[in-house]
């Protein structure tokens, strides 16, 4: 038995979007589970004195051009959202609180919220759209509005994000397979190349 | 016929070395030559609000492994050195000064250099090393020595430290294929990708 592909990722980021498409293929490449883990790089950013890509000067206009660009290089259906970036607390709750009755169906709704943000221009950073969109894959609504308003998912939201710091993440995406850590939708061909020297 | 591809690399850039490796593989790939163009990282940073990769908190850890693996995936040579990073002023003028008379010769000093810093720990921030690795080279030191002291040579850096931020340019290894600009060794990839798209 292998340990699965810890795969953290901000709602919010291109490149985690882009990443969360290829992830699952990467992982079965080499027989393996992704266990997928919403963050927030708000808090990561205070610690690397980092700030939002699109906002640095000059290295922004280049990073706007180079995601829109890797979507086409890779076919992946994107189209730059505005707002962006957002606050992806909501979303990255309702995964969370999915993810402790059914794992698969939260990661079923976690590409649901990318794609409704990067591909269909839906602001997930509304609370309402994302029960919108849990609504149309299939969650109770009700349900959920009142699961993410728990303390107890606000708090092991807080704890995911300092288990991942603790850990080394700052960025997103950010894959840790066996202890080795990868940042960067760009990491997955080194992830391959690692894991095939591995075996 | 086929532009060159626009190679900007700093000396002390653990990446841009991984790239000098590689980059007349890829440009030959398409039929396309290679314009070598040092560049100083310092006046970009400043531009960017940026510091040296490993001085970064946290992802500074991380970035110093990330180099070390990247050189093992990819089978290039590597010993991270001592100091890091360094000025690289002579190192570029040296390269541009015999750019002038012979620019292939120019190249096989950038990849000298290159390799003495990341495989060989020579410092290549001094002057006597920089000179020393051209006189390796077969490169008549005592006009060499002359040639990176003149003021044109200095003035010449500067101005293509300023072009190459004019373009854009805010980090090493940076290409510029055709008017489309890639950032990093791992865009190497999208190179391919790009220009398969463009026949």
């Amino acid at each position: 038995m292998t340990d699965p592909i810890d795969f953290y990722f901000e709602f919010s980021s291109p490149y985690g979007y882009f990443a969360s498409t290829q992830i699952e293929s990467l992982a079965a490449e080499f027989n393996r589970q992704v266990c997928w883990r919403p963050i927030l790089l708000g808090p990561m950013f205070q610690a690397t004195g980092s700030a939002p890509l699109v906002d640095i000067p000059v290295k922004g206009q280049y990073a706007v051009h180079d995601i829109e660009r890797t979507a086409r290089l890779f076919n992946i259906p994107y189209r730059h959202p505005e707002p962006f970036p957002i606050g992806t607390v909501s979303a990255a709750r309702a995964v969370l609180y999915v993810q402790q009755q059914d794992s698969a169906l939260a990661t079923r709704l976690a590409k649901r919220l990318y794609h409704a943000y990067f591909a269909e221009g839906q602001n997930i950073g509304k609370t309402e759209v994302v029960l919108a969109v849990a609504g149309q894959a299939g969650l109770p609504v009700a349900e959920l509005e009142a699961g993410i308003a728990q303390d107890d998912i606000k708090a092991l939201l807080k704890q995911q994000v300092n288990d991942a710091m603790a850990r080394g993440v700052f960025g997103s995406p950010f894959m840790i397979v066996d202890g080795e850590s990868f940042w960067g939708f760009d990491r997955f061909d080194h992830i391959r190349r690692w894991l095939q020297q591995q075996a």
